[in-house]
């Protein structure tokens, strides 16, 4: 493992486990739920209150941020934790993943991804190599590889085709942290395989020769449901080294997390609170609720009056529902606010129940309360 | 003076004062600037932070928060103070200035106004007693009568009919305050008189007669220009009673702020910090810079390092021009909030030039720095 970075295992509870990433810019306490702050920023939130809300990590996108400001002015401005005013760890993603996104705007070689800017028409290319060295301009503490990340359902042929390239941008993607990245950097390779269970064996099973300080599970959450992603964490986790960290990319809702976490899962990000905030949908123990409904107009109770969060805590929701039927900013900043509390506080119950051997009684309260089954 | 609401004058400089209002929700040190709070929130800002940027007071506006969510609506939440996380004190405007701006949608009587609600289209009438009515549900600390605000240039016998309905409508606003009013609530009545002189005389002596906590000069900031704009001042500041608040509504930038102290002047509001923040304009000590502009994109520097604001401190320019570009909330939050304490740190400043018996010099420091003469 790269020197200046390493994961604790702290307790483990079935498949569940609890422990601690350590980084030269602090530690990050898994399970992991990390906030996204895709163009520099969790968006309506000030950083601050993203630390207050209990976030040890936020995720940075590589293809926002390569696009603007641009990763050589972050890197001239000190970097993405200087540029953010964010001082702890941040993991970027490759940028692979909204660049596949672009449909028509983008073409795919073995040597990366030619693109055009979904912002000003401008023609870029995106390589392992090119991935990696804009993770190191912008200083990200966790960088991922650049990986192709098929929609499921894919015919097998091409989902092998398509994980092969990713090992091999594995590889590329490793030399090239070698040579750039900077002391306590860390990178993490990427599993894909569809739902193809020997798909994911064997791409777990290169990434493993190639050798990573973490592993990441990709091409879920893409539409094939909860039941074929958990399917895919019960064949594809226990593959994975027990002494590195495990990372669900881009998951998920509470019962997502609730049910990876069963299956090993340590680290995930997702714009959901955020996204989901700014529409007025705030999160609450027994699922989410929309503040924009009438039934909300005179309801003086806050959220969660015995939430430390001030957002929480210190609004009613009649306040929040009239913010947001009236248009104005504070509404989704003071919802955003709320979910990625809410969020933080899934996880330090997550960690807690698994470090107590009582996450299976944690599962029933989950169950209980959302009326959601994640096993 | 009504119990529980009193002002103290502590010095004065030539005609600049510096004094304190006291209330039952707290102290307001004068000269005092009010940030807006148009519908129930400065827009973008928390009210924790619009008090540690050194708000002792804000506005609430009684014709947008009577249309929604309502006055009595307010009341059974509480109050405004309750509804909006806001303790300490409020003042409300009457909501004749916003709807006289309905133009075709309101019709004028002896009565009041009838009009349309500019969101729904449904029908209202504010006449002094509900104006006082509402402005007693919100649970304002300081009220304000009701009154016509005609634009200028206006002809004289249009300006004098006009200030002789409003001193009519204030004699009916204190009646209606006086029997619906709470302890420590205060009112005050607002001169009028276009750019005329002996009508702003005439109007001084009507609202002295009824007698009010404070005295507002109303009409003026409508597009008469500052020269007009300090001759009435200097006209009507010195017939207003020493012993009460006197009020420039809907003023301005710091430099018709600095000159209106200068003419007596006790208080001052403006959306021109919360909405300029929103549309990336930042006051700075030597004017307004527009942060979107490209010279900005590469700059490491905060707006001041010297400043005890975090949204002033601890965010480089490139990083604020980056958040306008890319549309993230942030920039606006970040803006306001840095605009809302240059005007808290501007009145501060002005405060302890008067109290110091050092004004003029601060005026020529102001307009060193910023090019403009207010005398």
């Amino acid at each position: 493992m790269t020197a200046g970075f390493s994961f604790s295992l702290r307790a483990t509870d079935g498949a569940a486990r609890t422990g601690v990433i350590e980084t030269p810019r602090g530690e990050i306490r898994t399970p992991a739920f990390m906030p996204v702050g895709t163009a520099g920023t969790v968006k309506a939130m000030l950083p601050g209150h993203v630390r207050e809300a209990g976030a040890d990590i936020i995720l940075g996108n590589t293809y926002h941020l390569m696009l603007r400001p641009g990763a050589e002015r972050v890197a001239a401005l000190g970097g993405l934790h200087a540029f953010m005013n964010w001082p702890r760890p941040i993991l970027t993603d490759s940028g692979g993943f909204q660049v596949m996104s672009l449909g028509a705007l983008r073409k795919l070689t073995e040597e990366g991804v030619s693109f055009r800017s979904h912002i000003d028409g401008s023609a870029h290319m995106l390589t392992p190599e090119r991935s990696i060295e804009i993770q190191c301009l912008l200083g990200a503490d966790i960088q991922m590889q650049l990986d192709e990340c098929p929609a499921i359902p894919i015919e097998k042929e091409a989902a092998r085709r398509s994980m092969l390239l990713s090992a091999r941008w594995a590889e590329r993607s490793k030399r090239a942290f070698e040579e750039k990245s900077a002391p306590g950097q860390a990178l993490f390779g990427i599993v894909q395989g569809a739902d193809y269970d020997d798909l994911r064996a064997e791409s777990a099973a290169r990434l493993l020769e190639t050798g990573f300080d973490g592993y990441a599970v990709g091409g879920l959450a893409v539409g094939e449901g909860r039941a074929v992603m958990f399917r895919v964490l019960e064949a594809t986790a226990p593959r994975l080294p027990a002494d590195r960290p495990r990372y669900l990319m881009g998951v998920g809702k509470p019962a997502d997390i609730v049910g990876a976490v069963a299956r090993g899962i340590d680290m995930f990000d997702c714009v959901l609170p955020t996204r989901a905030g700014r529409h007025g949908q705030a999160w609450t123990r027994n699922g989410p609720i929309n503040i924009k409904n009438a039934q909300y107009a005179d309801d003086p109770a806050p959220l969660d009056p015995a939430s430390a969060c001030p957002a929480s805590r210190d609004y009613s929701k009649a306040y929040l529902n009239h913010l947001f039927r009236a248009g104005e900013y504070l509404g989704p900043m003071l919802l955003t606010w709320h979910n990625v509390a809410f969020y933080q506080s899934l996880m330090a119950e997550i960690r807690a129940a698994v470090a107590a051997g009582r996450f299976s009684e944690f599962v029933a309260d989950f169950r209980a309360a959302t009326g959601e089954s994640v096993l």
